[in-house]
């Protein structure tokens, strides 16, 4: 498994400002994202120090050229999965890769797509569940779905069969976007896609049925949900950051309540402008290259 | 006296950031600051967007141009004091105008100069003060300093007048820099500009006397500290914002304990960079906006 001192989850403005700060501080950094939500052709007129509009895509290759100069790595890899390791580190997987990191930041944005069901809540901590990781153990040998129609949703089924072998992926209406990877270790393992949705859900005190739209009733235990991509969310759940709301809680110097682990820019939550992202990925990095310095980590560089 | 919507107290990154975001939004915005600290030839390399080294003026002038692009009024004034008013609102005096203001953001940045005096704080609250307007009355018809050598220090001590006559300033041994409207005010006031330097204070319980470097004690109700330019904490004074250390104290989204003032950038302390002052500004800005619709200011536009 390869090793990095800071991991960044997310190459928008967030991740990338604290790449620029931990890369210049001589931190061994590596950055892990694609495309991110700001890239696109669209005008961007109130980021300081842009008298002209600038376009998403234009900021985010400055920022890139700026994070690769001071050393920085950027890798163009979905993080799936973002857990605990040995030695009070952490283990990030991507759809490629597997890392070891000392700090992670999560600037992974807010993309969370939701399912579409409506009464879900009713039914969260009662069989609907976020994370494989946190809570897969519960349905040793029971019949779970896995919600979602893209990679994220095969790594969840994926790793879910190593607690019961009755797993099958809805997509939620949605055309999968399985990449080819995946899809074989998929129909390797006998985890059906199935191109339907999930309307509502039914079970007293507990999930014990999943109602489709086409009527069909499918008795089922569990249900994890993982729509589109890993979100911010996702990788707070597994690693179990206190949130708030729908966002990750930290404090003024972008530390959740877990050392080692910081969170900047839209998955905080605070404002979601770049200026705001860019400022708490400074802080983020900052906090980070402190912890890492202070666990000794900072004049053992590896890559 | 003029009016404004947003009056943000400061021009430096946080200052410009919040005056971008509150013109967009159609705020009347004045920013007063001149020559920010950050605006020298030094090379900035850590704020995300610019690949190469881009100097602090450059990025403030890119910064200036995008605030008026807006509609922000910007002027080089410098901030004297900031005041409450009538009808909750705030009166902002600069050394050359004075404005009302609906909301105001201070982005003063950490400017303060201290004046070199060992046992100072032992006297705080005892006699030495930082604000005439908060503390002046106390004094009435006793003898006090000012210590400064600018324009602050002359519009303390002018406005010490209206309690008592007894006012000299002393400039810490520096040359004065005072303007000629100022000097000619005091000279008509008849106070004294000396270039002497008080060393420690004497009194017990409270301020009695003050040593000269050159051995000479002489006697003194009260202090008046007024080094340099006025600052972010003695505004933050004269409003009763409440403090965190030397940095003015604000939430998340840049509110301070008084509705309607707002604080961003250095003078809150987290991370003095400038990644993080555009943040903040952007966030003050945004902070502002929602204050001034709230108390249904936003559409009674007036300039």
């Amino acid at each position: 498994m390869k090793h990095t001192q800071c991991l960044i989850v997310g190459a928008g403005p967030a991740g990338l400002s604290a790449a620029i700060y931990t890369a210049r501080a001589g931190v061994d950094t590596l950055a892990l994202g694609c495309n991110p939500k700001v890239a696109g052709d669209y005008d961007i007129d109130n980021y300081f120090g842009f008298p002209e509009t600038v376009t998403g895509r234009e900021l985010i290759e400055r920022g890139m050229a700026q994070a690769k100069r001071f050393g920085a790595t950027l890798r163009c890899e979905r993080v799936m999965a973002v857990h605990h390791g040995e030695n009070g580190n952490f283990v990030v997987k991507s759809d490629t890769d597997e890392y070891a990191a000392d700090a992670v930041i999560i600037a992974a944005g807010v993309a969370r797509v939701r399912p579409g069901i409506a009464n879900l809540a009713d039914y969260e901590g009662k069989g609907v569940s976020y994370c494989v990781s946190c809570d897969g153990f519960f349905y040793r040998g029971k019949s779970v779905l896995v919600l979602g129609e893209g990679d994220y949703a095969a790594n969840q089924a994926l790793e879910l069969t190593t607690f019961t072998p009755q797993v099958a992926i809805y997509t939620q209406g949605k055309a999968p976007v399985i990449s080819e990877g995946f899809a074989a270790r998929l129909s390797q393992a006998g985890i059906p896609v199935i191109e339907q949705t999930v309307a509502t859900l039914a079970g007293e005190p507990a999930l014990a049925a999943a109602r489709l739209a086409n009527g069909t009733e499918l008795p089922v235990d569990g249900i994890f949900i993982a729509m589109g991509q890993a979100s911010a969310l996702d990788f707070a759940k597994t690693l179990g950051l206190p949130l708030r709301g729908a966002f990750i809680q930290a404090d003024h110097d972008q530390k959740t309540a877990l050392p080692g682990v910081f969170a900047a820019g839209d998955c905080v939550g605070r404002f979601l402008q770049i200026s705001v992202a860019v400022g708490e990925g400074a802080k983020a990095g900052k906090s980070a290259i402190a912890y890492l310095k202070q666990a000794g980590a900072a004049h053992t560089k590896t890559s």
